[in-house]
């Protein structure tokens, strides 16, 4: 019965006729299809497992928490020895539906960033190759490894993949605004279709569009009017070099916004009333009035959609060949 | 069918006949029974919520980990700013059946236990009122305190409550070895039964007994030699002031002893190998052989039982009245 909505409605947009989202910026979240089932459950392990980490004490999950709208909910994260990260941890949900990795997009893809927090000295403080070897004293991983990717040595691809082929499952739907997308109208109150109008007659919608109301595109933090930041972060120059990219982030997704709290790339807006002021100042020169920003707020809290639901894995014992972590070196 | 088993057993006990296990002294882990479901799923939520210490990045699972063993298989564990913990955290699983709770027995039970680590400050550095500030901000826990237990008011009583009560599910029945208890001869090899016969043989069961195989007694490490310590753990003479306690310790559960790497109070035995030569030197005056060490390791490894199976709790999000995590002051 879904299905048959489904494909009428494809039908509809293919054909042009206006369906009840056709015509809108921002489009409902699809749910997981073609995905490698057992490299999501190998991944899913992996996301889980500290020992990933020098420390032995920090997972993906640490940071990108999926109790947590899959963030640390920290103005920016704690890694390795309590250091202080540079930068807000952004959602893993949806995070597929990004055009790049990172705030600042140096990461091609999931499997491309799904390497970096391993090996970065102030996250999990580790070396692909110590990791590797962790991985290969594990006899249970090995046999994993070996049935999903046929090969006998565990390499960083694998895991990478593994990873990434299991947060492509992150992904949220049925928000209650999608249930409006797709056809309830109830699914809404009046105050949050009002918002969700002056979010796009404001111009909000013009950088938070698409399936993830965001994540498509690089933006200047304070195109407007400057932003200041405390922040060391530049943004996008880092990766390009180019003067013009300075301050440039990709525009985070607005899918779960009510769990992923603190905002912006440097975590400073810590509700969203503060993050939807600040943005309608320094991005739109608009000076929203409560009365608005409450309508905006209202309809941005709609946009939370299904958290992804799974058992709890358990994590295959170490050997006694297994390196032991080092947390206090 | 499983039922009728589980009562003709019974009866058997009762009655006094020889049962596959009557005789035995250690008896097979109990599924759990008479559980307050409310708070079990209101305790989950709690233990795996960071928002109880003051970093709002530690759980009662960052240290009782679910996924390994109810540990974090380090030496000692991680707390606040990255503080090295001055003892072994012990696995909260089958933690229900101990005679009392911490190493060194100062709370009488689960309930009275949770409550230490959030106010440590070397843990998880709150304080319990900052933690019932936090929760009481939170509508949902709100609404679920209140349902759960009835009061208006959210207090620390029903936190520890809760987790306690969630942490009494936290039985693993049906390990190889319970299997073989109840019958099953099968269930576990020759070698393994050669090393339970050296395990009763030469002594280990003398403290190491009851469904837990272990939790029901302080003994002193180092009975028959002394046990060189780095650890500033003194034991239970730490609760009782009574010399005679000094360096006495609960003795630990074995259940899922393959899990619950590394060992000793002090966490300074990284294999099971090295724990049974250790624990056969300083407590019972023995050198066992290899080949009897290898037996009485793969006795062991049958004590993993079925682990904890559930969803992964999604907490309910912080709002604009919560107090901010501290993780950086």
């Amino acid at each position: 019965m879904k299905k048959h909505t489904h494909i009428a409605l494809i039908l509809a947009f293919v054909g042009g006729t206006s369906t009840a989202w056709s015509s809108e910026p921002i489009q409902p979240i699809s749910p997981v299809k073609e995905i490698n089932l057992a490299q999501v459950e190998l991944g899913k392990k992996l996301y889980f497992d500290p020992r990933l980490s020098k420390s032995g004490f920090i997972s993906c999950n640490s940071c990108h928490n999926l109790s947590m709208g899959g963030t640390d909910n920290l103005k920016t994260s704690i890694g390795h020895n309590w250091h202080q990260g540079p930068i807000n941890a952004p959602t893993v949900l949806n995070s597929s539906l990004n055009l790049a990795q990172f705030w600042d997009g140096r990461a091609a893809d999931l499997k491309e960033q799904a390497g970096g927090p391993i090996a970065n000295p102030g996250e999990m403080a580790f070396t692909h190759t110590l990791a590797l070897d962790v991985l290969a004293s594990i006899p249970a991983y090995v046999t994993e490894f070996k049935q999903v990717f046929g090969n006998a040595d565990i390499n960083i691809d694998q895991v990478t993949q593994a990873i990434a082929e299991f947060e492509k499952t992150l992904v949220t739907p049925n928000s209650r605004f999608d249930q409006w997308l797709l056809g309830n109208k109830d699914a809404i109150t009046a105050d949050e279709l009002a918002g969700y109008n002056l979010f796009k007659e404001s111009g909000c919608s013009g950088c938070h569009n698409g399936a993830a109301v965001g994540g498509n595109s690089y933006q200047k933090m304070g195109l407007v009017e400057p932003y200041k930041a405390n922040s060391p972060a530049e943004g996008r120059v880092a990766v390009t070099g180019d003067e013009a990219d300075r301050f440039k982030f990709k525009v985070p997704t607005l899918r779960n916004v009510e769990l992923t709290y603190p905002y912006f790339h440097d975590g400073e807006a810590e509700t969203l009333t503060e993050a939807v002021n600040i943005m309608g100042r320094v991005q739109l020169g608009k000076k929203f009035t409560k009365a608005e920003n409450a309508k905006i707020v209202a309809f941005l809290k709609t946009l939370t959609g299904d958290q992804p639901s799974f058992q709890l894995p358990i994590l295959p014992p170490s050997t006694d060949r297994t390196p032991q972590p080092k947390p206090f070196e």
